[in-house]
């Protein structure tokens, strides 16, 4: 069975397959984490439930997973944000612009406790038409844990492809 | 074999048995990074080879795994800090303490390639007795890579042990 977080189409599904191998939320890594990022309103999401191997102190998620997390939900969002602004929607077979994190910053605002999903979410801010600043909150159960910021820019042709 | 990076003394060696399982540095987590952090001169060092699946773009390493490497990397760092301050010596059997990490930030200077070691080079600034922050570069083959830092402050009671 699926997990509940899998249903709804992402923007992942739709990355061309050269670029779907990315540890983070590449579909084609079997060993990566997958994560899906999607669209509630005017708000991305991206929903995931750590492994119990990624523990900080046991009983808390690692911070570099949560980390992971947030830059992946960044590239994510900012293609949500650059494809539907191309006319693209997800799931409409269309590929989307693929990318890629220049900055990132977290700050840990609590213990993030383990065996919850955590729901990424977040508001994409336009710097210029190839670059995105991405705002993210993470919750588990509600709790706000950690806040992050992403600085995405459409991937640049010296990563081959 | 073992590889050349975990040959010598590192602080994450001496972590009290509760506080090892870190996905990124605990020794006891067979499934994680098992960063390592030695001392070199004034500087702190971790080096890691990321695993073929720690892909960004394939060719290239994945930003959440070099955010990780720079997460304890920087929390080992201010601990070897502060257990030297404190009269301790990585190697000597004395317990260090333990750090968690406040905030992170990283910025990704160029594509960080596959298939060679990473070696984070720190520097450490008191904040205050029990806060600091650790400034670090990530090399890959001499190439600067990626340049990070980490807020790190000792584990408060909230974390249980």
């Amino acid at each position: 069975m699926e997990k509940m977080e899998n249903q709804k189409p992402a923007i992942q599904d739709e990355y061309a397959d050269d670029f779907a191998w990315c540890y983070g939320c590449g579909r084609l890594n079997e060993e990566g984490h997958k994560f899906r990022t999607t669209v509630e309103g005017e708000k991305t999401v991206t929903v995931y439930t750590p492994e119990r191997k990624h523990t900080a102190i046991p009983g808390f998620v690692y911070g570099g997973v949560i980390a992971s997390l947030i830059d992946c939900h960044g590239t994510g969002s900012a293609a949500i944000t650059l494809h539907q602004k191309n006319g693209g929607t997800i799931g409409d077979g269309s590929t989307p612009p693929r990318f890629v994190t220049a900055s990132l910053s977290v700050d840990f605002m609590k213990p993030t406790p383990q065996d919850v999903p955590l729901k990424a979410v977040g508001t994409v801010h336009e710097i210029h038409p190839k670059k995105f600043r991405v705002e993210t909150e993470v919750y588990a159960d509600e709790e706000l844990c950690a806040k992050g910021e992403v600085i995405a820019v459409v991937m640049p042709a010296s990563f081959g492809g």
